[in-house]
């Protein structure tokens, strides 16, 4: 694995070039992210691009052995280009303009902005697509940050009609499929439908359905004009973007599919302190994050573009974007880089070189202090190229259990949670956790991926089930487990004749008669075990595999293919888990709070991820809070 | 009692109608209520009226049996016509359009809108005003459902300044009555007065209150044009409006007024989870609602129109708008069913037939599951109208206690709570539960209403007295008590010459010289009692009934009537309850938790809203969780 | 100190005039405010101006030997200068505009309405600038009440785009000061600038920054406008503004440099339920206020205008803005009335003479119920006025302890918290309370202040240093205490070179490293102290004076100069405290829960806020609940 850094060489003055680059030659790092957001330096004014800065500096780092990552500079458009389009701006839900004074103040549907991105890409590809310095190019910059995937503009109106039109051909079609009869929201034209905001009350969730799966498929073809550029002018260079975490609001695993790298932002204490975590979690895990964050979404990302992916900011110090932000104990930058290492990252790279002293993120800590001094961060980088030196380089291994993970699932649940706690993105971490707290290395899949050669398959949720879905699964020979809502829904976002589970039937015949949500504080009882949130009251010839104490099944199973009616506990979580990797002879084991493993193909990482030691069972070590150990598998 | 339920056969193909029908006359069901969402299937296009299936569907419905509930399509306009007249939507109190998408985008004050509404329903009633089969026609659907009853328009301003001007002629006198010389918000002419919206800070209570006055009047006047028409051109057929519960927004009283029968939507698990319920009492009663919801509102409705009432909506299982929407226990619909029976409901009608697989409400439960299976619902219809049959037509008996409810207070509490925690509905539904617990039958009355008839009259607060109001107490014999900040505001929102409680001094020689509000958690203490959120210090000749340990009275009384001063607690309240009905020889008794009686004119109901058996008394009998018992009087 | 009253002729029948003013003289009471809300009496149509009413009322009061505050009407534009220029209005942070209906419905920066302020209080000063019975004139009415400073408008931004050309002349130079390469926010004119709002994510710190410093700017000009007119006019007569509580919008600093006498309004139990305070004191001092409120803003505001101060308002009763509004108990209102004494007020007059029965404040309390009889607090007020006459004049004693209060500090950690509990005037409100615990006189004074007069000095926090403030705390000889944050920005908001404490490096050489913000329950130890919500990571050649037990230093000391690194919990600041009284040889004494003292020239106040009874050490006295003693020094 590689390490890197983001740098901005247009925030420091030019003679500081050179000694930054060879410092970050001897922490460790061989590549180096530049120019995302440097629009208004490339072009100052309209039609006046200077690049001899950018020349200068790229020379700069390549002549101390640097490889760049070079970002396209759309999410940061100049106020010049704002003002001679203003329409150009995203509407946010309220009907307000989101405006120029910041980042990402652009609509994925404005044709203008389109263009003018494909001017700008298209010059700096030319310039620099054969340069033997650059590795890898970077479309934009975390599409969506801020909440920028939704635009309620009139150019996402003139859009969205566009696509349903090519998608229902007639309006009759649409009609049918969205149930428009209910409430007479038929429609005569396709130029009658808005945007599903503003509604007086919820607007119909097969409407915001299709605007999710629109405004996704804008940012699909948005990414998609850049690579077609990059990939006309640049040849055999990588192609990345660089993801966020938490995030679910685009399909990532199509954008993943036109990219070589997929790339993602680690910030383990900022999504603590952010995400559902429970208070205890927040206080035990305040400057390590939970220890599954990090892993989660390597796994994840992992899975959008063919296994190829990286960390393309790595959090290296304290951040100022959350409610509260501490500093990672010592030792967790470390951790964090070889856990990247441990799940096949190709690079991770840190967020940022220097800290910048002005503007917004003047209180994100860097691997540098303003000052130019080492932070805690550049000691860690230095420590972690050192072992990544040390034990060469890792190839992933196969992973034993699957984790089926969709965004149009999110998105359902999303429009419908049907009780608020209903998170989909919760259901499928609390999975994962299971998973992981009993030592199985994961991979997190797409419904479209191949499952054939895992021991255990798991889909938290899946309530619209592909074509060919359920087919794949019943050729499977692992256990599989199929969790609540899956089959609920379909494509148009109605409930499926015959009742959910909906084609899953065919595996698991069961039929929801009715659902319920529930309140925090109320459980509902089994045997040594509980349920939450949500139940499923199921008729079944089949007798319940789990049942609460009144007798109502819980998990139904028929050959290989469990299905589980309620958001089950941890207990139950673990339990059914224990016994699908039983029935599968995968080994499992009850790891201690804090530690997680992960094996490449060569070697077993354990990372402690608590503030007191802990001890390995597998070696009988014991290792220190926020490090690790790592052992050559086979020995 | 009839039985009924909503059916909308607009979204379900037609050769299911019969079997439909058929089904619904097999469970006991006679009424159907139809048609009031499909103003986009009657005019697909402007002028373009089509009646041939909406014929069809009455003409099945009627060989079956049936008799139908029609409804006026006025709260869901079809795209077509908000495009013809875009400011036809309401405007809400942060100045933005409420559109197309859902249902209720629509300005009470937009004098198109309601010519366009006029020429609709006279349409509808012309084609079925003598039809055989139609046994009742409701205007709309659930006004001022999804806060729909300010609107913030030009529509409404310009009526608004007409409203003002029939009012006060004079704008001095305007001036004069709300006191606009302070803060210098004197008006010139009736033009210059905006609603009382987008203020810097808050607006002149008496600006709201009027405000207010003026919306609701806008109600009654857009309900009383469908009337007219109705009643123009369907003789004999009986007109109601199905209201909503915990929702004063408009008076029901005068919109009762204007309707022969009140009907109400009866959702008793929704609003247990979205109203002011405690922890505790959300846990206890998850899957029964809070057992005074629905008879709180049935003994509310039925004073809205001379005593002719129903329930149009009431919930067959989880629905689908709550933040979480648990199960009915087994047995709770029937229960539900047959509460509204002991109240005197002419019918109740399940909403709603089948389960729609699509739209905003495809998670609503029906009697039917979207496949057409038998939901528990329906098997619980069935048992409550064979319950029905058995026992017989019931008289509504008349009641010990009259509670008297004024829309104007509830208005005069929100525009100017003065404690955050001073909710009208929540004062007045904790009198109600008080004399519920002590096993009373309660009317809930308008201030308008004769009381001769009555053993013991309560009124939780009425700020602003009626004229007359006061003689009318003062000519009964029975023990009355009038609760905190009645008459403490005058008709145009200022405090009476004199004090608090202005008129009603010369019941109870009592002076308000004081008043403060408390936060959760602090209690004034008396002797066994306590009084929290609110408390008056009143000055007096008369020595307090009850009062604070440190001596300042709680409750004064001065011959049949009580003044009390402060918000009471639980005990303190039925205390008061007890000493009032011994003093008018009626007989209480404290019921266990969850159970609650009801007479009708020839049985007393018992119904058990616990999660466990309760006993009864008078009986001895056990009832079962989630059960009735039935016994004839006299027996 | 004289006592008065605010007083609103115009919503009284004007026969009523002469005996108020004979009542309010019989009470003790020689100043009365008016005319401040009056201007659609003044002037009820464009330019017709009446007098008589106005002149009659002085009158009155002149002939009761009462003097007369006298307000100038710029809060309450009438409607119809608001329809004369509509624009006039502020725009808020959302872009609606701010309309009439309430009272400060202007915007500070719209030309128009500047002109017609001027116009108006030229008429106004002309016609009683001389007038014998005025005593104060009082420009408008508490400044940015109801959150009206920030004004998005498009006037606002003309004046925001000339007032940065003035101060940055070449847009590159404000570019750099900004640091608007970052994330290409660069400007190529200054008219490309905008207000810093409704951006996607944050805006520029620096955007913001000059932003408040422009707002408050144009309350200063505003404010200056009317202080020439009234100079020009009104020789002899000296002006105020009431500020508010708890407000830290504008520089009050540089306004009351314009103004002869700084007032306030003082609502201790409004303040204590709508600010910060937890559970516990809201409870424990529920009637009677914190006990460090008043006080507080007493050493604030006599800050502000060389000393000279006084209450404009102070709350007689309970108020009808507070979320909950209780009484105060028995004896507070007197309490409070010599508290201001205490501190060295020139009045203290209460708001207002008789409760208004009408209108906003309806439920606001007066000395006078609306019946006209005496409530609670006229009775307090003639208590007070006896003791006044008893004690005799008060000087004010020079204080023990300065605390440095900087209104730019303020807007810094609002602008950037870093940590969401790092709240300005909470910080330093802590400390003032650890002062006042311990029994010391305070002086809270700006950063420009004298300061060798003092024995302690403490500067919570100061992240931006003024030039040659360090100079000035090196030449001190007394204890210095620096808190957290300070020195870390330079005036453009950036991190300075050579890092935080940036300039005060001279005095302490300590350096922070890195900076961490801690949610609510994490707390980190020192022995016998801890420290939370924010902690600094320093580095130093000097041994901490406190530290971590892990050894990380929490406090440094150099010579008479210490910084802390860190928020303080009460231990550990009364510690600091004591450690730096006892080297400046000043007696301090840990006061019982509720006690204060305060010392004129000449005497000694004890106030007992708690409602139970306190001894005072010094003199074994007990003091009864909400009561006080005074002694004199000396004896």
């Amino acid at each position: 694995m590689k390490l890197g850094c983001c740098y901005y060489p247009e925030h420091w003055p030019e003679d500081q070039w050179a000694d930054d680059a060879r410092r970050m030659a001897d922490i460790g790092l061989s590549l180096v992210r530049i120019g995302e957001f440097a629009w208004s330096r490339i072009e100052p004014e309209p039609g006046r691009l200077q690049w001899d800065w950018l020349d200068r500096a790229i020379a700069t780092l390549d002549r101390a052995g640097l490889k760049v990552i070079l970002g396209t500079p759309t999410a940061t458009p100049p106020k010049w280009l704002v003002d001679q389009m203003p329409d150009m701006v995203a509407i946010d839900e309220q009907g307000r303009p989101r405006g120029f004074g910041s980042r990402r103040h652009y609509c994925f549907s404005h044709e203008g902005y389109r263009k003018e991105c494909q001017r700008i890409v298209t010059a700096m590809a030319k310039r620099y697509g054969d340069h033997p310095a650059i590795a890898l190019w970077q479309t934009d910059n975390e599409y969506g940050c801020h909440d920028t995937i939704l635009s309620f503009s009139s150019a996402a109106t003139t859009r969205f009609r566009e696509w349903l039109e090519r998608k229902y051909i007639d309006v009759d079609a649409l009609n049918t499929a969205w149930g428009n009869v209910f409430w007479s929201m038929e429609y005569r034209r396709f130029d009658e439908i808005d945007p599903p905001h503003l509604t007086v009350t919820e607007a119909n969730p097969a409407h915001w359905l299709d605007y999710r799966r629109f405004a996704s498929d804008e940012v699909i073809s948005f990414n998609r004009a850049q690579t077609a550029i990059l990939r006309e002018h640049c040849a055999n260079r990588d192609i990345t973007h660089n993801f966020m975490g938490f995030f679910t609001e685009f399909d990532h695993h199509a954008v993943g599919r036109d990219l070589d790298v997929s790339t993602w932002d680690s910030y383990p204490l900022g999504f603590l302190e952010q995400f559902w975590f429970g208070e205890e979690d927040k206080r035990d895990y305040v400057r390590q994050g939970h220890p599954d964050i990090a892993a989660f979404h390597h796994d994840l990302y992992r899975g959008c573009s063919n296994g190829r992916w990286g960390v393309m900011e790595q959090q290296p110090g304290p951040v100022n974007w959350a409610r509260f932000n501490p500093a990672p104990l010592p030792g967790m930058v470390a951790l964090w880089t070889l856990e990247a290492m441990a799940h096949g990252a190709e690079f991770t790279s840190y967020f940022r070189w220097r800290q910048a002293p002005f503007a917004q993120e003047q209180m994100h800590a860097g691997l540098l202090r303003p000052d130019g001094s080492n932070a805690e961060g550049a000691d860690e980088a230095r420590i972690a190229a050192d072992v990544i030196d040390a034990i060469g380089p890792q190839t992933t291994a196969p992973a034993s259990a699957a984790l089926v993970f969709s965004y149009e699932a999110a998105w359902v649940c999303s429009i419908q949670p049907q009780g608020q706690s209903f998170r989909y993105l919760e259901l499928v971490y609390e999975w994962y956790c299971a998973l992981r707290k009993l030592g199985l290395d994961i991979d997190i899949v797409s419904p479209e991926a191949a499952l054939e050669a895992y021991s255990v398959v798991l889909i938290p949720t899946l309530p619209i089930v592909p074509e060919g879905f359920g087919d794949k699964l019943a050729q499977l020979e692992c256990p599989v487990l199929i969790g609540p809502r899956s089959g609920s829904k379909t494509a148009s976002f109605s409930i499926p004749d015959g009742l959910a589970p909906g084609a899953l039937r065919d595996l698991v015949p069961v039929t929801v008669q009715r659902v319920e949500s529930l309140r925090g504080g109320i459980t509902e009882h089994g045997d040594g075990f509980g349920i939450e949130r949500w139940f499923e009251q199921m008729d079944s010839d089949l007798p319940p595999e789990y049942a609460l104490k009144d007798g109502r099944g819980v998990v139904f199973k028929n050959g290989h293919v469990r299905y589980c009616g309620a958001w089950p506990d941890t207990a139950l979580l673990q339990d059914l888990i224990e016994r699908m990797a039983g029935e599968a002879s995968v080994r499992t084991s009850r790891l201690p709070k804090g530690l997680r493993l992960r094996r490449s193909a060569t070697h077993l990482f354990a990372f402690n991820y608590s503030a007191g030691p802990v001890t390995l069972d597998y070696t009988g070590e014991t290792i220190a809070p926020a490090s690790f150990a790592i052992a050559a598998l086979g020995a």
